[in-house]
């Protein structure tokens, strides 16, 4: 047998997976907000979705068999449908910045983008025509590069997680070889947090009905290992078992659950591709099980 | 909150769903077999692969935008590709008994498959021009009707699991409106089976290089609730997550993880139907936990 040793990274967050940025913002008043994942260099990305009722923007772009072979960012979201504008403040910043394909006068970035539903928590949500979502967007992008902390903020700020308080986690695992996974995730699951080791078989406790339809998790797993498209949707896969592992229910018909994976690609190396991608998928769900963990300790304590 | 309490049936198994016959067949020279799951009348199916190295067969027919509404039957076998030729037995058994579409001077039985690889278990392979699936299939469809032993059986019967030997496994669980789900795995993962749950966070554990490539679990949970396609399909990816919380890893490139879920539909019920949804798909989850325990446990005492 072979057997592998893994370490959280020194920030255990995202970050420690190296080359890119981290931004959050929230609207205290509304109760929502947005987190934005900046790669320093475009990188390959793919998407699993399993819940019932995703909300997503530019997903497809992502199947190996397009075009775009690599994007340039990516948003999580609250605000459902609403939400999904706030990529459109990140791909300005980014354009802005010069940031994206050159294929026209403007640069073109590819921000693939992800929602949770989290219009029922109670804050404002009387913006009439003006949703605040694009504006959050464009301020999570202008912040990338602070520190990540776990808890009420970004994607998480207004989540919910079964009867608790939802939020934003993250967590890394580091390989003695230098290879590192990382996961953020923001938790607005219908299932409970953390039951699925604890539950009793064959005991189901749901929400009231009413309840229902308004829940998602998202996460984002990332590693420094150079994958492709199929690569990163394999890692996609293969981290969506941390939700498993960590909520229960979940990929019910009322989560929208959707995990992407991208790689960053400094790593190389001359390892057994099918071997390295079962390690660090192994790893990613892993990472994605503690920073649930984390995310849902930090915004209820 | 909703709590429901769902307990194991009189078998505690697949057949505590009702209206549907499994039989089990096994060649112990060459250490392989096939398990047949007959329903009485046709049934809705879907599918939910999730292992990078998947053998199945008639299974696209099952996606919802595709014609036949329901299927006459279902294989796990053993044996790799060659064990995708079960089937062919299974369908002459149903069409000689006059079961299938009514399309043709011959009934036209749908069977959809799928395998695993126990190639490299020590059993004697050399089978030249003619493996032994065909006729284990038959043998399979003709014994369907016997109560369904976990353990060295069937599809199971020269399985493997990680390091332990794996097998075939059965479970049950039934609610008090008698809505029932019942799970059937044949259990040859790349993971160790149970290992989910006390994983140590960041540790991964691999066999020896060579040996990946050769694993798949392969499973399926049936209901008694109505559900269409599309719903069974639901329900198998909510399956899925049993594999996640029993067996670790788990779908990855070197499995080939593929979950049916069938509806044999005699109960209807005015419930809500994205509820129940919910509640039956965290049951299969919980039975197939239960049925890979049981499998492995039975195949190693």
């Amino acid at each position: 047998m072979m057997q592998v040793q893994a370490n959280p990274g020194p920030t255990d967050s995202l970050l420690d997976v190296g080359d890119l940025k981290v931004g959050n913002a929230h609207d205290s008043s509304v109760v929502t907000g947005v987190t934005a994942i900046i790669p320093d260099n475009p990188v390959a990305m793919g998407v699993d979705v399993r819940g019932g009722g995703p909300g997503t923007r530019d997903t497809e772009a992502l199947d190996p068999t397009c075009m775009v072979e690599k994007v340039h960012g990516l948003v999580l979201s609250g605000g459902s449908v609403f939400g999904l504008a706030a990529a459109d403040g990140v791909i300005s910043h980014l354009s802005e910045n010069g940031v994206g394909l050159a294929i026209s006068p403007v640069a073109v970035p590819v921000v693939p983008s992800a929602i949770l539903f989290d219009l029922m928590n109670g804050g404002d949500k009387d913006w009439g025509g003006e949703p605040p979502y694009r504006a959050l967007g464009k301020r999570a992008a202008e912040a990338a590069g602070e520190p990540i902390q776990n808890g009420s903020f970004g994607a998480g700020f207004g989540a919910r997680a079964g009867a608790e308080r939802g939020g934003l986690g993250t967590a890394s695992l580091v390989l003695p070889d230098g290879l590192a996974v990382g996961a953020i995730v923001a938790v607005n699951s219908f299932g409970a947090a953390a039951e699925a080791a604890r539950a009793e078989h064959g005991q189901v406790t749901l929400p009231k009905l009413g309840f229902p339809g308004t829940n998602t998790t998202i996460a984002v797993v990332a590693t420094n290992y150079e994958l492709d498209k199929a690569g990163c949707k394999r890692l996609a896969m293969m981290a969506q078992d941390g939700l498993a592992r960590a909520i229960r229910p979940i990929h019910t018909p009322f989560d929208g659950d959707t995990v992407f994976a991208l790689s960053t690609g400094s790593q190389t190396g001359e390892q057994d591709k099918g071997v390295t991608m079962a390690v660090l998928g192994t790893l990613a769900a892993d990472c994605l099980v503690r920073a649930i963990e984390k995310a849902v300790e930090a915004a209820n304590s």
